[in-house]
C-alpha cells in the first residue's frame, strides 16, 4: 500500500489517529482545491455562474456521476445528503393505511425518523425487522429479512452498508426478489459508492440514494438520488421552487423539480469529475481492496480484546472498509471523548438499538499502526476479566 | 463615496459592469476568505468540526445575526435560502378549506409556486392581490393591499422589497394592522437585511425570512428564518432528520428541528460575524445611503429614455438600492444576453405578470459611470419614437 504518499493528499491533521472516515469522509487536496476554485469562479461573476456556467458544469458533473453509478444521466439528481434523498421519496410516496414499508432495525437514525414521520402521517406502517446476530451467512440474512415481507409490503428500504454496524447487505438479491413480487425498492447507499462498485443498470433498484462526500471523497454536501425513469413523475420537489411548473421546462421534469432548489453554493456537486479523476489516478480499486484487507485482518483481535461475538463472518459478503465491534460500556459519549482527548484517536462509539458499537473505518490514509494505537488504548481501558470499558 | 477602494474588496471581474448585485449578491474578499478557512478547518478534522467546533461557531454566528436583526437568538435559524424558509412555513402551516393566504402579484416566482402548491393541497386559497400602478404613495399601496383582507384571511405573505419590481413595501404598517385583526404575517425579506435596517423586536412579524447572501454580503447558501417564539411549535422540519424526536434535545425544539439537516457544508452560515464586522469597518450605513442616492438620482432619466411611467414616487418610502423600469421589448432574454455580450453589462431583464422590467442594483462597488454605460447602451438599442427595444 502507498499510504504514506496518499496520506499527504488529504488535509487531515497529523496529530490525530483518524478512524472515522465513515462519518463525514475526508477530501483530498486536489478535489478540495477544485471545490474552492468553483466558489471563487462564482464570486467573479455570480450571475453568469448561476445562470450559464454553473448549470453547464453541473451537467458535466452529473454525467460523470451517472457513468460511475452506471445509470442514465437523466435518472440521477444531486441532493445535499442521503437524508435529503430519503425525505424526497418518503414525502411524496403514495402510501395508504395498511401499507407497509419494510426495513431492518439497523438503519440510520435520520432515515428511521423520516419514515416514521411520513408513515404515521399516511397511516402506513414502518416495519423495522429485528435482525438476529450473529449472522451465519448472506443466506441467513436474506431468510430473516425477506421472511418479514407480507402482502402489504409496498416498499423495501434498506442500507447498502449499514451505519453503526458497518455491514454490507445483499441488496442486489433483495432488489431481484422484490422485483418478482412487485415490491418497490429504495437503497440507502450512504456508505457504498467509492467503497463498493455500483451498477444501477444491472441491479435495477427503484430508488437509490448515496453520498459522494463519504467514500467518493468530495467535500461535504454532495450526494445523489437515483429514481427509475418510470417512477420519477411520482415525486414532488422537497423544496418547491422555480422548477415546479417551470416557465422554461427542460427535457426532464425530474431534473427541473429536484435540481432547482433556490440560490445555494453547489460547488460540492461540481467536484465529482475531479474526485473520479483522483480515484482513477491513484488506482483506487486497489487502494480500496488493500483497505478492506486491513479492515478484515484486524477484526478478530478487536473482537477478542473486547469480549465480543462478531456480528457476522468476516468475509467480503459483509465487510468492506468499516468494521463494528459490539462493546460493553456505560457511557458511549464519554468513551469517545476519552479516546479523543487522552489518546488522540477519533473513532465513533455508537448506540444502535440496545447495543453500543465501536466502529473503525479504513481509508487510504490509514495504516495498520492506526489500529495498533486504538488496540493499545482499549487495552489500557478495558477490564480484561469482564470486557467492560469503564469511563469515569 | 469610496467606491474605488471598496471595489477592490470584491472578487468581481473588472471587465463587466455588474448591475445585478440584487440577484445573487457578491462577497467581499475578507468574508470569502473566512468562508474558505472554515471549509479547510472542517477538512482538517471533519468529526471534531461537525460535532464540536462547528456547532459552537454556529451558535456564535446565530447570536451575531440575531443582534443584527434585533431579535432573540433562539428565534432564528439558518436556512439555505429564503425559498427554504417559505417552504418550511407553507408545508406545516395549518390551513383549511376556505382559508386565504393574502399576497401581492409582485412576489417572487419560487414563493408563489410554494404557496400555490400547499394551498391547493390543503384546499386554501392563495390570493394574489393585483397592485395598480403607478402607486401614488405608501397610503395608496396600503389601501389597495389591505382592501383585499377578508374574514378568511389567515396569513399575509409579502415581500419587504419586491424582486422584479424592486419596491420597498410598508411591512411595518402591514404587521401592525394584521396584529390587530388576528391575522398572521410572514415577511419575505430576501432583499432587505443589509439594504434596510431590520428591527424584528419592534415590528413583530410572526415569521420573517431573509437572505444573508445578498445584501449582507455572505457567500451563497446563507439565509435565515425567524419565527415568533409562540408559533415555533407549529412547524415541522422541511427535512426530517436527527433533530426530530431528538435523543439529546437542546433547550430549543425549533433549533433541533431546523438546524440539524444532515451532513452539509454550512460554512456560509458561519461567515455572518465576518460580514457584520466588514460592514461595521466600512461604515456600511453611509455606503448604503450613498448607494440609495445614486439609485434614486438616476431613476428619472432611465424612465424618460425608456418611455416608462415610474411605478411609484422615487422616495425612501419605495426605493433603496434597487430600481426597476418597465420596458417594452419582445424578448427579455435576448436583451439581457445582448447587453452582456456586446456591452459587457450584467443587468437583469425580468418578466413579472404581463410586464417586463429592467432592474439595476447599486452596491458599494458601483459608480454613476456604471449607470452611464447602461444608459448609453440602451440609447443605442432603443427606438426613440416608440421606446421599444428591438432585439434581433
Amino acid at each position: 500500500m502507498q499510504q504514506n504518499t496518499l496520506r499527504q493528499q488529504f488535509l487531515l491533521k497529523d496529530d490525530v489517529t483518524y478512524l472515522n472516515f465513515g462519518a463525514y469522509g475526508a477530501c483530498p487536496k486536489p478535489i478540495f482545491e477544485e471545490y474552492q476554485k468553483f466558489q471563487l469562479e462564482l464570486e467573479n461573476e455570480p450571475t453568469n455562474f448561476m445562470q450559464v456556467k454553473g448549470p453547464e458544469y453541473l451537467k458535466t458533473s452529473r454525467r460523470a456521476l451517472a457513468d460511475f453509478l452506471r445509470c442514465d444521466a437523466d435518472d440521477v439528481v444531486y441532493v445535499t445528503n442521503p437524508s435529503y434523498g430519503v425525505n424526497i421519496i418518503a414525502k411524496s410516496l403514495d402510501l395508504s393505511a395498511g401499507d407497509e414499508v419494510l426495513t431492518t432495525d439497523l438503519e440510520y437514525g435520520a432515515c428511521d425518523r423520516t419514515w416514521k414521520y411520513y408513515c404515521k402521517k399516511k397511516g402506513a406502517t414502518y416495519v423495522r425487522k429485528k435482525i438476529r446476530f450473529p449472522l451465519a451467512s448472506k443466506a441467513d440474512f436474506l431468510e430473516q429479512f425477506l421472511g418479514a415481507v407480507t402482502n402489504n409490503t409496498k416498499l423495501i428500504f434498506i442500507s447498502h452498508i449499514t451505519s453503526a454496524t458497518g455491514l454490507r447487505l445483499p441488496v442486489t438479491e433483495i432488489c431481484a426478489f422484490a422485483k418478482q413480487r412487485g415490491i418497490l425498492t429504495f437503497i440507502d447507499g450512504a456508505h457504498a459508492p467509492g467503497q463498493l462498485e455500483i451498477n444501477l443498470s444491472d441491479w435495477r433498484p427503484d430508488m437509490y440514494t448515496g453520498a459522494c462526500h463519504k467514500w467518493m471523497l468530495t467535500p461535504k454536501g454532495s450526494s445523489f438520488l437515483y429514481v427509475d425513469a418510470r417512477l420519477q413523475h411520482l415525486f414532488d420537489p422537497l423544496l418547491i421552487s422555480w422548477g415546479y411548473e417551470s416557465l422554461h421546462p427542460s427535457h426532464s421534469q425530474f431534473l427541473d423539480y429536484h435540481q432547482l432548489q433556490g440560490t445555494r453554493d453547489y460547488a460540492a456537486f461540481l467536484t465529482i469529475p475531479a474526485a473520479i479523476r483522483f480515484m482513477h489516478d491513484h488506482n483506487w480499486r486497489a487502494v480500496s481492496i488493500a483497505c478492506k484487507e486491513t479492515t478484515q485482518a484486524n477484526a478478530a483481535r478487536f473482537c477478542r480484546l473486547l469480549h465480543a461475538t462478531p456480528l457476522c463472518p468476516v468475509t467480503d459478503d459483509f465487510i468492506a472498509q468499516l468494521y463494528s465491534v459490539p462493546i460493553l460500556t456505560d457511557n458511549p459519549e464519554k468513551l469517545h471523548d476519552l479516546l479523543y482527548e487522552k489518546y488522540k484517536i477519533q473513532v465513533p462509539v455508537m448506540p444502535q438499538g440496545d447495543k453500543v458499537y465501536l466502529r473503525y473505518s479504513i481509508q487510504a490514509f490509514n495504516s495498520n499502526e492506526d489500529l495498533d494505537r486504538l488496540y493499545a488504548a482499549l487495552e489500557e481501558l478495558i477490564d480484561p476479566s469482564t470486557g467492560k470499558i469503564a469511563v469515569m
